[in-house]
Formats: structure tokens, sequence, C-alpha cells
């Protein structure tokens, strides 16, 4: 009798991948826009779990370039990842003490404020992206932030998309459930980037993993994908007890080589940096994980001086980039979860592997 | 042959508590001041785990009714617990400012702030406590806030009492191991009460029991104890996969009937209260989590016009007592971690046993 079993090739579909695009391994890459292109998500696929591509970042142009790239290069299925949030109506006044909070910034490193780029930044998910997006029909469409308006989920459900995204409460999960998600992401505290709550914005509501993955697998009827703080083989045996059916990882990536990591965040990244994140809307308006940078500590983290989600960011630009040039990270978003330390600075499909191997 | 093994006896040693005590169960009861007393720790003893009592807010007198209590009970182990911070020298100003604040409860609620007794609060551990303790040779101290001097300490280890405590960060592991704890207790950002931090208060360094746990058990030497989150025997089974040599766990026992837990407290844990938690420093002056009360809604939870840990305390009291009286928690320190909506009324025996059964 042959043997049919493979390490890549568990006997049962017990994980969520398997059941829907028969994956071997129960392992998202997390969609980290701005630190990863379509060749992490090609690694992560060759290893047999599913690669992301980050859409919220990139011009309808270079969203195409990258879901050709990876079409061209694997018949493997593909998630894309979208903000959905309602672009704020730009206010001047804000605008202009954000600009008056960083003008000695502007004086330190030679930024002229007036070439500053004020287009809009993070792009929510929208009908001409959904358009480009049904030429590459993703198997996977995912969401921060909520989920976008019925007119537009539906586009996405009609090349047979599962749509998933993101809870960061119990209730949130309830409500995606209800709004036409094919499985929820119980997002923890430890995760590294944005929040992705949407219901409610008091971030004491915000809970770690270990309270909120059984609690939201207890109340839905979907499969929940556990992220968060999961780095190590270890932590994926602790997802599935939970009540995981999939993992889903970012800051494990991160010093893989086929993230676009930059250097000043890989350096932090192999630091004692890592031991210590936090939340910030300093850097794009909205709550995000990172590690410290010099910015978050002269004007405190969460200083509501900055303006909202996603207009912070372009201020921030010149800046970075002026410091970036000489190797420093006084404005760059250097995101990071709790499971930071642990990062290890592997090829991503050994990575991939390392923590499937944690899947029992 | 017999078949010498038993439900309640595993074959072998897998947990601190087997090494240590040849206890049948991996479940320390966390110490709780003001919701429990000797009863619950006989509860958990009874069932084959660890029962503690929590010494921070007893006079020596009634400690050493608890102990003796205990003792006349039951042969099993023993945990008793200590916060060891340093007393603040009260501040007449902040004193002052902190009544201003409170007098329109006090007004509201018929309390004359005149008869607010002043007291320590909370005492340290001291010489007189440790004397205390040697008539009952506690067989495991434990300690909040880090650790008491040295001269303390080796009073504790004359009876060979095995000493443990709470980090909350790697760094406090690291010290707590070098200033001679036994095992160490990884609180996650989970956990209901006050947080254990001691080397740094900057609360951005709280992670989550997912980050938390595998990196402090990966950096020391000494056997780990998971906290913060933990009620359910599945979350055993994800805290053994981190690295945990054992659980602690709290909030889980609050609906239980050994539990001291005030009806006010009981009711909140089975509304919808229980699923949000938040940190405040209103009710004593250092950071704890605990379900919303009115005058951390009135306030904010993390007020700084609270005096310092523990000198907010006395003059909620008579608030607390004029509106519990009538069922209300305006002022009750609602102490829960973020795992509250799943605790069960039921017997702690139950409980523990519950909860060993995800030990595997």
């Amino acid at each position: 009798m042959p043997d049919t079993s493979t390490p890549n090739t568990p006997a049962q579909p017990t994980h969520w991948l398997a059941r829907q695009f028969n994956l071997p391994l129960p392992v998202l890459q997390a969609p980290m826009a701005g630190v990863q292109d379509h060749e992490l998500a090609l690694a992560v696929a060759r290893a047999g779990g599913l690669g992301a591509i980050p859409a919220a970042m990139l011009s309808p142009a270079a969203l195409g370039a990258e879901l050709a790239a990876f079409r061209a290069a694997s018949t493997a299925p593909l998630n894309v990842n979208f903000f959905c949030h309602t672009p704020p109506v730009p206010n001047a006044t804000v605008q202009a003490r954000w600009l008056a909070a960083l003008q000695p910034c502007f004086q330190a490193w030679g930024v002229d404020p007036s070439t500053i780029d004020n287009g809009p930044g993070r792009l929510p998910f929208a009908v001409d992206t959904a358009d480009l997006l049904a030429a590459y029909r993703p198997e996977v469409v995912s969401f921060h932030f909520g989920l976008p308006a019925p007119h537009l989920l539906a586009k996405v459900r009609a090349w047979g998309a599962k749509v998933i995204a993101s809870a960061t409460t119990v209730d949130e999960a309830l409500w995606l459930q209800d709004h036409g998600a094919d499985a929820i992401i119980a997002q923890g505290l430890e995760a590294g980037g944005h929040r992705g709550h949407f219901l409610d914005h008091d971030l004491s509501r915000q809970a770690g993993l270990f309270a909120l993955l059984p609690q939201v697998a207890r109340a839905v009827s979907l499969p929940v994908i556990a992220a968060g703080g999961i780095c190590t083989p270890q932590a994926v045996t602790a997802a599935q007890a939970l009540g995981a059916q999939a993992v889903q990882v970012g800051t494990a990536y991160l010093l893989s080589p086929e993230a676009t990591t930059r250097p000043v965040h890989r350096a932090a990244l192999k630091s004692e940096s890592s031991c210590h994140t936090t939340l910030t809307r300093l850097m794009t308006g909205r709550p995000a994980r990172a590690m410290w940078n010099q910015l978050m500590h002269d004007m405190g983290p969460m200083a509501d001086v900055a303006p909202a989600f996603p207009l912070a960011t372009a201020a921030l630009a010149p800046l970075r980039a002026a410091a970036e040039a000489q190797g420093r990270s006084d404005f760059s978003p250097l995101w990071a979860g709790q499971g930071a330390p642990q990062c290890q600075a592997l090829p991503a499909h050994d990575i991939t592997c390392q923590l499937a191997a944690g899947w029992v």
C-alpha cells in the first residue's frame, strides 16, 4: 500500500486553509503595507501557506503590477488586503497645527514643508479597486477597519473570493459575521501595525489574545484566525488550543530577506528596541503598534496633535526620508508586535514551515 | 500488576506543583485581596491545586486567624501572598486635592469626609508579618510588586518556603531570578487586579500573555507560572504550550460560592459589564484591571488626582459602603481580568478540576 502521507500534507483538513484551498499549512502571512510586496507572498505560498499583498498604500497601477507578478509566478491562492476606513475631510486648522508642531523637525532636517504632498495617503477599498481585482480574482480578499459597503462586497463575491476581516472585540466579530465575512481574524492586543477596531475606538476594550481568541471562537459560528504575538510554533499550538482554525503572522516575517523592511527597521528589530512596542497614532493618525522612534518620545505616542487617519502620514514622509538617509529612524513607523524579540532573520519559507510545525 | 494511575495523579511530575509539593493539579489559585479568605484556598487545596491567602489587606491578627483556620482544616500546602511596595509619604496637598475631587460624591452619598480613616491601607511585607508567618510555615510565600529586602526574604527561607513573585516584563523576570525567587509568575496584561510591574511604571511595556510567557520562559532558568486571561481548560493547554509549568488563576473563581465576592461585584460579572475591563489607578493609586464603575466613568480610570498607592483607598471606603448598601457599585473596585465573561458560578473544586483537565 502506498504511503500517501508527506510532511506537508496532513491526512485530515484540520484547518481553514486546508478546507478552503487545500493548502497544507495553517499559516496566513499578514499583509503589511510598507514592508513587503509580492515576493514575501510568493515565498509563503511556496512553503504552503497563504501569501498576502497589502494594497492600502498602492496606486491602482502598482497594485495591478503586484497582482500580475504574483500570478505570473504561482498558481497558489492569494490574499489581497484593503483598509476600509472613511477618509476624513481634511481640516485646515488641524493640518496647520500638525505642521506647526513639526516645524522644529522641518528646520532640523532641512525639509521645506511647502513641498509636502498632501495626497490622500492610504486609500480605502473602492469601485475601481474592485474592478481591478476582478481581473486577477484573488481567492481571499481581506479587510481592516470593518467591511466595505455591500455593493463593494458583492463585487468581490462575484468571482468567489472568500472575505475575511479583523475583529478586536467579540462585538466586532459578531458584526463581521452578520455582515458577510467568511472567517474572522481575532486580532490580539499583541499585534503589530494598525489596530483593526472599527465599532468602538476606546482602546481599553482591546484585549490580549489569550482572552480575545476563545471568546470570539465561542461567540461566532465562523472559522476564527488567530493574530497577535504569534512568532513561534509553540504559539501556533497555543492558538489552536484556544480555538483558532489558522493563524495570521506578520512580525515574524519582518527580518526575512523577502520582506522589504527598511534598514533602520531591521536594525531596530535586532536591537533592544524590539522589547518595547507601544500603540501610537502619530505615524498615521490611527493607533498602531510600533517600536519607539524619536518623534514618539518627543510628542508622546498618542498625542492628539496628529490629524485623523491617514492624514498624519504625508508631513512625515520627507522627514522620514531625510532621517533614513542618515541611517536614523526618528520619523519611521517601526511596526512590530509584542513578539518582536522572537523575530528570526530566516527565509520566509523556513519561518512558515517552522510555525506550521506547531499545528498538532 | 496493579494499576497505580488515577485521574488526579499523573504518572510523571510534569508541572511545578507536582515536583515541589506532590500536588496532582497544576493550578495555583491567585490570591485576591478583598474577595476571598481561607475558604476559597481550602476548596482549591481539596481539589488538588495550591490555595492562597491574600495578606495585603489583613491586620496581623486577622492574618493569624486565616492561617490558623486553613491549617486546622487541611494539611495541604498553602501560598500566602504579600505586596512589597514602599509606602508613600502622605502629601497633604495631594490628599486635599483628592478629597476636593470627591466632595460632590461625599455630598451626594451623605458621607462626612472628616470621619475618613486615613490609615495605611494595604501594608507591605515586614518583620512582624514574617515572624507571624513563621508559626505557620506556609510552603509558598508570594509577592507582588517585586521582592522584599534580603533580610525579610531570609526569614521566609528559614522554614523552607518557596518564594514566587510576579513579572510583567522579561527584565522583571530576570531581576526576580537574580534576587532569589524560586519560580516566576508571568502576568499577562489580561490579568485582573493590580499589575505587578515594579521596575518600570510605563504601562506601554505591559504585554499580552501570548507575547510575555514564551519570552519569559526563554529568558529564565526558573519555572514559569502563567497568569492572565486563563479561565478555561483550553487556556491551560495554551499556557502549557507556551512554556508554563503551572497556571495561576483568579478571575475564574470570582463567582464561586467559596469566594467572598460582594453582591455588586457578582452582579457585574454576570452582566455585560464583564466584557469591558480596563486599567484604573482610581481605586488604590496603582494601575489595576477592573470592570468600569461610575467613578471611573466620571473621573477617567487613570486620573492622576488619586494619591499614590495605597492612599487612594481610604477616602473611597465610606462612599463604597454607602453605595453598596443601596446595591450600587459606583465606588467598588470590580476587579476582573479580560477573561471575565468566561466566569462560571461553580464550586471552586469543580473549577479547579475543569482547568486542570487542560494540562496535557
